[in-house]
């Protein structure tokens, strides 16, 4: 893939215009979820974070909107997303570091250092199950070459003494993400996410502590949707995600 | 623990008085959650169901009395308990077969069997982590000897081809039975259960299918209470609750 054209790109503004991010007009396009996912980090001024899997940085960027002063590092292996949020970062004066690595083969300094925070929003699709797309930077995106259970080994290595690690993920894989936590990371709580109240929640934010004792919680769902049912082209977001994603809020996952 | 005496046993109505329960007036006592384990349970006429730990034969009743022609097993350790099992089955004249056992040597034609359902309401907390009470009876309903990894381990093996798995836990022990069941039943689904809406919710329902293919899914969350707080003496359960709990309804645990 390669965005050296601007009609390839959109320029799209987050958390009510706080920042703005080029990202292509086709393959994958951030939506919502690392949003949600940035909102959900407990990170405070002067932490350092990692972001595995940072595409054009819209996560870490709305993290490093929110929380001043963060040191902020995001490993991303698709040279041209890699670009992008280097650009983006730059644009919006927001200290995010971008390494162009597998993250199988991160570099020594990453690989030396432990994070504060470790985020993760990793592909919601196996390549096994799903049908390839003809765009590959989407392709690897949503349906990664890198097992599930890779991303959090990866991940969870490298959360430092009291760090918390931060992910969103599909509901049906939460057995999955348990498991490959399990005895690694404690103080784990699942938030789910539901499009509407009532409805089964399709995906989850997990937040797990480096030696943390706590027992597993699961917190209220948060749900998306005001309302029974999508009205037109009305905007329907309820009053937590609308903060969120309108004012930059945080987002509380455990009440 | 002796219950010979009529005056340390209580008589309680169970789904608005279908059934009648004797139970001990100390000790472990059978409050909503064997009800709801019994609501949840996709059973129909003429099928057969395992309950293991059975206790006073709470949930198995509320089940024999929902769906008719079940041939239902439940097997108890605590002598006591089970003899009033018996009686409470006679008394309701309900088809439950009480085989006082200890679950992990199960008498040869348990063991030779597989079932329709297999169902069970283990103890929420660990022998080692809680205080004993001063009642052996109560104190083994609540903290069994028992891991429940075992409980888990022998109630899958005897789930048929089919057949179904549900049970009743608390919340903070969902990867311990999600990580007990991977590899050995499928299609598992969770309903979480909480006190009130926006709460986070304490206990989960958890149903699995043996050959089951579909993946992982959790269901909205059950709310047992309408309103924000509890309002002096009055009963406060949401209409979906109060239906199984005095109508003995069926409670979807998918929907």
């Amino acid at each position: 893939m390669t965005l050296d054209a601007t009609e390839d790109l959109t320029h799209d503004d987050f958390l009510g215009g706080k920042i703005a991010i080029w990202q292509p007009r086709r393959g994958y396009r951030a939506g919502v979820d690392p949003v949600l996912l940035a909102a959900s980090v407990p990170a405070k001024a002067g932490q350092s974070v990692l972001e595995l899997g940072c595409g054009v940085g819209t996560a870490s960027l709305c993290l490093a909107a929110r929380v001043p002063d963060l040191q902020v590092t995001g490993v991303e292996m698709q040279q041209a997303y890699a670009i992008l949020a280097k650009r983006n970062a730059q644009e919006n004066t927001l200290p995010l570091t971008v390494v162009i690595a597998d993250l199988c083969a991160l570099p020594a300094p990453v690989r030396q250092e432990r994070f504060d925070h470790v985020i993760m929003n990793p592909p919601y699709f196996d390549r096994s199950e799903g049908t390839a797309s003809d765009d590959i930077g989407k392709d690897v995106a949503f349906a990664g070459e890198t097992p599930l259970r890779t991303w959090l080994d990866i991940g969870a290595r490298r959360v430092g003494p009291r760090g918390y690690l931060t992910l969103i993920q599909r509901m049906e894989r939460l057995p999955e993400v348990l498991d490959a936590l399990a005895g690694r990371l404690g103080a784990v709580i699942v938030r789910p996410i539901a499009g509407r109240a009532g409805r089964a929640p399709e995906l989850f934010l997990l937040q797990a502590r480096q030696e943390g004792k706590t027992p597993f919680r699961m917190a209220p769902t948060l749900v998306m949707h005001s309302g029974e049912t999508h009205i037109g082209d009305q905007e329907s977001y309820t009053p937590e995600v609308t903060r969120v994603l309108r004012s930059g809020a945080d987002l509380h996952i455990w009440h």
